[in-house]
């Protein structure tokens, strides 16, 4: 009995993080009362502190689930490829289908983690940018290891990481699901963009693919 | 003495404007209020309104503002430039100096329009989101255009514009004026790495810097 009171207060907490989640994703933090979340939980604002501490708490736990979640779909499976650029091409590959709701549905609560940055305080605080640095670090590793057993040519790390995450970060701000580029095709064309980069290789004609590239229509302006 | 005293409005209305987007820049649009924003000013709430419509006219002008600033210091100065590749290229350095504050002092009013993107609604919105997507058609066009006159291989120019703005502006969230990277080197390192990509040209000693960057000692890890 007293299990499956816990399992039943589980399961609704996991449900009001859900709800939370989409409310704050939709309108900012700052821009959604507890009492909104208790409407749209339909539950009473003392219902939702019976199993909410506060607002902080309900933040920091959206962001946690979100931070872990990234950690099982993308990091723990990369860490192991032995090949640096394998490594980083697959991360990002993976990251993106993370941001656009491809992989698990957990795109709204990475949202939150890179809109709110600023808005969680003391150790909640200290312990996701922990978790965002270790991402940075790996990232700025592996950009490292493949230069030194020169997988690729010689740049700054650190720049390149932030350019790898901006790509991936700056996705939830532009892509549509359902629009005219797919999730995947967004996934493909950078990873590709980033690590074959612009130039034209010597000898390819003019304007014709890359080898290096998989072809791919042109598909002419319009932002999305 | 009429047109003075205009003159005179004129200035105060800038100076709120600075300020308020200082303090919309630190605690964002919902974590401001209009009674701190007068204090911050130096004026009663009532003082305020004298000067100002309401909180969303003044998020309106601040981003009316940042896309001025922008327009003048980055398109405007490479729209001309008749190499496409070179019009990118300059276009990036130019942006990521605006965002990291080397040019104008504008980098304030920037952030707000890249983090308040949900904030404002109808005519105002509409307003600042064409003006967004005119730099995206921009973009888009610019990146055609390098592909059919063969001065880039072909790829995908949405996916491409939105990289390219994805890497630029995202530096507001980890860029830290003063630290261990300059924003030169940032912008510098960020064209060529976009523009030539990772990979080791044929023919080059891998490790070695690649003939098409400019040589920069490896700096290692450590996330900003």
């Amino acid at each position: 009995m007293h299990s499956g009171r816990k399992q039943e207060d589980g399961e609704r907490y996991q449900a009001i993080l859900e709800t939370a989640a989409r409310l704050i994703c939709e309108r900012g933090y700052e821009g959604t009362s507890m009492q909104e979340i208790a409407a749209a939980c339909q539950m009473t604002k003392a219902g939702l502190y019976h199993h909410v501490q506060n607002k902080e708490q309900l933040l920091s736990d959206i962001m946690s689930y979100g931070m872990s979640a990234f950690e099982q779909e993308v990091l723990e499976k990369v860490r192991s490829l032995a090949d640096p650029v394998e490594r980083l091409r697959e991360c990002m590959r993976l990251n993106i289908h993370l941001v656009t709701g491809v992989t698990g549905g957990c795109s709204k609560e990475v949202i939150i983690i890179l809109h709110e940055h600023n808005t969680l305080t003391g150790e909640a605080r200290a312990s996701i940018d922990q978790r965002k640095k270790r991402y940075v670090r790996f990232l700025e590793d592996s950009f490292d290891e493949a230069m030194r057993t020169g997988r690729i040519r010689a740049v700054q790390p650190t720049v390149a990481a932030f350019s790898f995450l901006g790509m991936i970060l700056w996705i939830y701000k532009w892509f549509q699901p359902g629009g005219r580029l797919t999730a995947t095709q967004v996934a493909d064309d950078m990873v590709d963009l980033l690590f074959t980069g612009l130039v034209t290789p010597p000898g390819v004609v003019p304007g014709a693919p890359s080898p290096l590239s998989r072809e791919r229509p042109p598909v002419s302006g319009g932002a999305s």
